[in-house]
Order: structure tokens, then sequence, then C-alpha cells
């Protein structure tokens, strides 16, 4: 499995990746799922990579080279002045390798999709950021909704849900993105270190910030030992229901108008319904 | 879709389940999946229910005369001594119903399972929790593994994982349900109230506590609207990373002695690998 995460706030990007692979618990990989382009003052894009391996490498091998027509010109993702352009081109990839390997992998019971996420700025525009479909389409992520996530992305998501506004400073998304990544860590097996992590200001045109995490990194370490503790705090701090009609500021046992509470079945004979 | 929790401490168990159903997202209902079955002084049982809503509402039907042979007697669930013995009754309840309608629906390409959560005390016995997987077998919870989930169990994961151990009182074990609740009505739409919520203490052999929970209960909308803000205070509460060398008490920007960090790719020309 995989968890990826990419953020794009007023401040700049923040891209994660895990790096574990498995097909099966006991054939347990390391492959980094990340690939960051640069080409310092003209454009920063980076790309991560969720589904078939086999897929996803062949995508990114040939992303490097390919060619799309727009405008009436051949353009690459090095050539290219727009994002969506670059996105558009990755889409199109997606597609030839498809036509290459997933009839064939599909034939087999084997499921050939794999799903990326692709971000950045080329010079003269907005940052943006794309989720791309396996079917080569994509989305993009705008101020209301200014995170994808892809591979096992929910236990992740909650944490997103509830901290990340378009207004946060760089850093706090990129605490934000690695306690998403922490909390996936705890929940589920098929997610693992190392973690790269890059982080992008807005209008640099080059990352401000690459670093690989490993079990020893003292910041990560920090988030995996706090952010529990934080959160059995916050879990403390909150009033505890009473179970009966006592004084409460907030009462659990009040009655709801428009629903009973559930009768209870009390002997064998008796209707559920 | 359904988020039911049920969890197992010393001190008692919680029960609680949304009350969601959906068959695309206009066709959506209201339909309560819990059921209390109480002969105070001899048994407490509850049975929370996901899945195929024609298959659950069938299941709990005929587990109220359900009959199994048990040591040579035909017992029920109102009659057996033993909540491991009920699980069983559960699960070939299960394994009826699916004889009756199973090869339909799956020819039909409907998904005919259903998964269950079963616990509760008989007088004699310590309390158990079962998990009741659609094929009628089970598994019980443990001190480990204090907690079962069934439905959309991912979004309300996190909280449990951070918080349950089988020491933590019932008012914690309570609220905590609830958390786990309100994060799943956060990330995902296809959950819903009214949310229904079962206390029990051990060795009472009745419920404590048995509320509907709508929009407008006092507590509820407390964990809604504080839950929220802790977290957030949790998450500023944190040291942010640093994006430098300068320095810091725990540094982002450590190099880790086993991985390399990523090689930024340059040029349309270099090689990704």
């Amino acid at each position: 499995m995989t968890y990826c995460v990419a953020l794009k706030v007023a401040a700049g990007m923040v891209f994660a990746s895990d790096s574990r692979t498995n097909a099966g618990f006991d054939q347990v990989s390391t492959f980094r799922k990340m690939i960051v382009y640069e080409r310092p003052g003209d454009r920063f894009m980076t790309l991560l990579s969720a589904g078939n391996l086999s897929i996803s490498q062949s995508v990114r091998e040939k992303l490097q080279s390919e060619q799309f027509m727009i405008d009436g010109e051949q353009q690459t993702i090095w050539s290219t002045k727009s994002m969506f352009d670059a996105a558009r081109i990755l889409g199109n990839t997606m597609r030839r390798v498809d036509e290459l390997d997933g009839p064939v992998l599909r034939t087999a019971g084997i499921d050939a999709s794999c799903t990326m996420i692709f971000g950045g700025q080329i010079g003269g525009e907005v940052m943006r950021l794309f989720l791309v479909y396996s079917t080569g389409n994509f989305i993009e992520a705008t101020p209301e909704t200014c995170y994808f996530q892809i591979g096992e992305s929910k236990y992740g998501k909650p944490v997103l849900d509830r901290i990340l506004v378009p207004s946060i400073p760089l850093a706090d998304a990129a605490k934000c993105a690695l306690v998403s990544i922490d909390s996936t860590l705890k929940s589920n097996l098929s997610v693992g270190l190392p973690i790269d992590l890059v982080v992008y200001e807005t209008n640099s045109l080059a990352s401000q910030e690459m670093v690989c995490i490993d079990e020893n990194n003292p910041y990560f370490a920090m988030i995996r030992g706090t952010w529990g503790t934080r959160l059995r705090e916050a879990f403390a701090s909150m009033e505890n229901p009473t179970f009966d009609d006592s004084p409460a500021q907030h009462p659990l046992h009040a009655r709801s108008e428009r629903y009973e509470v559930l009768r209870k079945i009390t002997n064998p004979t008796e209707k559920i319904v």
C-alpha cells in the first residue's frame, strides 16, 4: 500500500509520501513514490504515485520524454508553459502505458491502475495541484479543497479536514502533512518509512526543503511521540458524559424530539419492530 | 453506509451506531442499526449490523426464534448460558438467511453480505464482545484489541487507537465512542444522525444508559463543537518544523544514515533512476 498527500496553501505547497510497497504481507519492499522536477527559476514540479508499481514506474520513465500536441506544438513537461498542460501530458503518458500493459494485466486479473498527484509551478503561472486518475483525466485542487491524497487515505484525512485552510503558514502545512502520515502509520501496517517530504514556497520556482525522514529523524520522532499525548490531553479536557438525569452542563441524557429511544427487546416472543 | 463501534473495557461496554443507509446519493434513509436484548438480572446483549439492509433485517427478525443444537439441547439467544453460544446462534442465523437470499442476490450482482457486532453479558459469565462475519464465523475482542468497528470504520479508528485502554472509566469510553463517530461524520457523508448509544456497566445485567442522539443533543453538540477546536489547539502546541539548518530542538533537516535525500530531476535528458 501507499500513502501520499499534497497540500496547496497560499504560502506554498507540501508534498509527502511513504515508501512501502507490498504484494502480500511477506513481500514488502521499499520504493519511493516521489519525483521532483526542478529547473530553478523556470519550473518546479512534484509527482507522487500510488497503485501498480510496474505501471507507475513506466509512467515516470516515459514522462521524461513524452511529447503531446498542444496548440499545434509538440510539448513536454519541460517545455510547456502551464501546469495544466503538464498534467495533460502526464495523463496521456498514463494512457499510453495502459495501452501497452493494461490489457494483459487485466486478462490476468491484476489491477493495472495507478493514481498520481502532480503539482508545482511554472514561471508566469500560479501554483497548481492536480489529482490524475488511472484513466488519465484529472481534477485540480481549489481553495475549498486544497489537498489531495492517494493510497491509504482515510486514517490521515480527519486531521487534514480539521486543520487545513489556505491561510496557514507553510510550516504548519508541513506539520499537518506529517501528522496525517503519522496517523496513517499508526493505524495501517502497509504504510511505512522512510517518508519523502518536499516543501515549496510560492513563486520561488525551486524547492526550499527536501528531506528523507526515517525513524531517527528528530522532528518526526517528536511528532510521533507528542501527537498521541496531545490528543489524549485534548480528549481528557472535554467534559465526560453523565449517565443519569443529574445536572450537567451538556446533558447526554436529553430526549430527542424527533426520535424515540430504542425499545429494549425483553423476551423471545417479542416482535422486534 | 454505516458506522458502528463497540468497546469492551474493564468497567463495562459501550455500543454506538449511526442510522444512515443509502443506495446511491439520492436514496438516503434512516434505519437504526442497533437492537438491545435485555432480561434484567439474567442477560444483556446488543447487536449492531452493517451491510445489506434486507439481509440484516431478516437476520434480526429470525434471531428472535432461531434454535441451534448446543451440547445436545436446542438453544436460543434467550436460553443459552454463554455469549459464545449466542454468537454461534447468530452466525448460524446469518448462514440460514444467506441460504435463502444469497444465491439470488449474487446472481443479480448484489452484495448480499452483512457484518454484525454482538456483545453483552449472560449471568454467570464475563462480558464478551464478538465480531461476526458475513459467513457466520466470528472473532472475540481481547484486552489488547478491546473494540470492534463495522461499516465506514477508518476515519474513526485513529482516536480509538490513541485513547482506548481496558482501564479507562466507562464515561471516557462513551466519550471515545462519540468522538470516533464525530470524526466519521466529519469526513464521510454517508454516515448520519441519529446515533443510538448504549452504555453497560460490568456485571449489572441491564443497561445503564440508552440514548438516541440527534443534532440537538447537548452533549454531542458539545463534542462536535469542542473536539475540532481542541485538536487545532493540540496541533498548534507542537513545535513547527524549520526549513533550514538553523538550530531547532527537533530538527527536520537531519540526514538519514540509511537513505539519501531524493535527487532532483533537472532536465529532460536526465535518467530518473
